[in-house]
C-alpha cells in the first residue's frame, strides 16, 4: 500500500502511461505519507470503452488510489488532489477529444491486509 | 461517476462486450440517476480465469458499478437489478457452458472524488 | 462471490498465474466458507508498472479477495492469511528481484449484489 491503478481509454494514443505513473508516484512520495518502495502503481489501457450512449470523441483517465483505512477525510482529499494534479500535468492530451480525468480514493481494510517482502 | 467495469472470461467468444456496455449504459441513463456523459464503462476480457477447482466448462461475466456514496439501499438495488437485466438481455451465451452473471455495487467516497473535464 | 483478482507485474516471467489461481481456490474452498463453483478467480499481467520512484528490480503480486459483507474481522484475517500463504507457496520467484506479495480483503455490499446462473 498504497496501490494506484490508472485506467485509460486507448484512444488516448498520445498519453504516456509510464511517465504518468512515475509523476504520480513522485507526488505521492512527496506527500510524506508513504514509504518509497510501498507505492505500487500500474496502468491499464482499455481497448473496449463506452462513455455515455453517444458516438462522440470522448476519452477518460481514471486513477484509483487504494490506501489503508484510518486516514482523515482531509488527508484523503489532499491525496486525491495531488494525484489529480500530477495526472493533469503529465497527460499530453490530443485536441478534439473531450477527456475526463478522475481520481477516487478507496480504503483497504487495515486489519485484514497482508504483505510479505521477498528478496533473495 | 458512475464507473462500470465489465469483466468476462475469454471462453465466452460469442459475447459482444462493446454492445453489452452500450446496452448497460442506456439502462443506467434511463434510470434518471446519471448525466449521459458521466457514464464511463469499460470491458476487460480475462485470459486467465479459474472458477472453483474443477475442470468444467464454466464462464462468468461480472459487472462492478461504482457510484458516489450517498444513495439509498433501494436505489443501489435498483441499479444492480437493471444492470443485471441489461447484461442478461445483451449476452448471447454459448450452449454447454455454465455462465454466472454477477453485479456488484461499489461506493466511491464522495468527499475525496476528484474530476476534471478537458476539452480543447 | 467470492471474486479473487490477482495482479502481477510482468517482469515475473517465472510466475505461473494459472497454477497460483488454482492453489488459492483450493485454499479458499478448504476454508469451508464458500461453495466450490462460486469461487471466481482471474489473473491480470501488468505490462506497465512503477514501484516507488527508483529504477530497481522490483516486482509485486497483489491479490484482492472480494467477499460479501457480514463476515467477522477474524474470518477476514483468516481468509487473507490463507490466501497469502497459498500465493507464497505457489509463486516461483526469480532471484535478484525484490517481490512484494500483498492480499487485501474487500467487502461487496450484500444487499445490492445480484447473480444469475445460466446453463443450457
Amino acid at each position: 500500500m498504497p496501490h494506484l491503478t490508472l485506467e485509460y481509454s486507448k484512444n488516448l494514443d498520445t498519453f504516456s502511461a509510464g511517465a504518468a505513473l512515475l509523476d504520480i508516484n513522485r507526488a505521492l512520495l512527496a506527500s510524506g505519507q508513504f514509504e518509497e518502495a510501498d507505492i505500487k502503481s500500474r496502468a491499464i489501457a482499455l481497448d473496449c470503452c463506452q462513455i455515455g450512449v453517444q458516438d462522440l470523441p470522448r476519452a477518460f483517465i481514471h486513477a484509483k488510489l487504494a490506501i489503508l483505512s484510518g486516514r482523515s477525510p482531509e488527508e484523503k482529499q489532499r491525496l486525491s488532489e495531488l494525484s489529480l494534479q500530477a495526472l493533469a500535468d503529465s497527460a499530453a492530451l490530443p485536441p478534439g477529444v473531450e477527456v475526463q480525468l478522475c481520481v477516487e480514493i478507496q480504503e483497504i481494510d487495515r486489519a485484514s491486509y497482508g504483505k510479505r517482502f521477498i528478496a533473495r
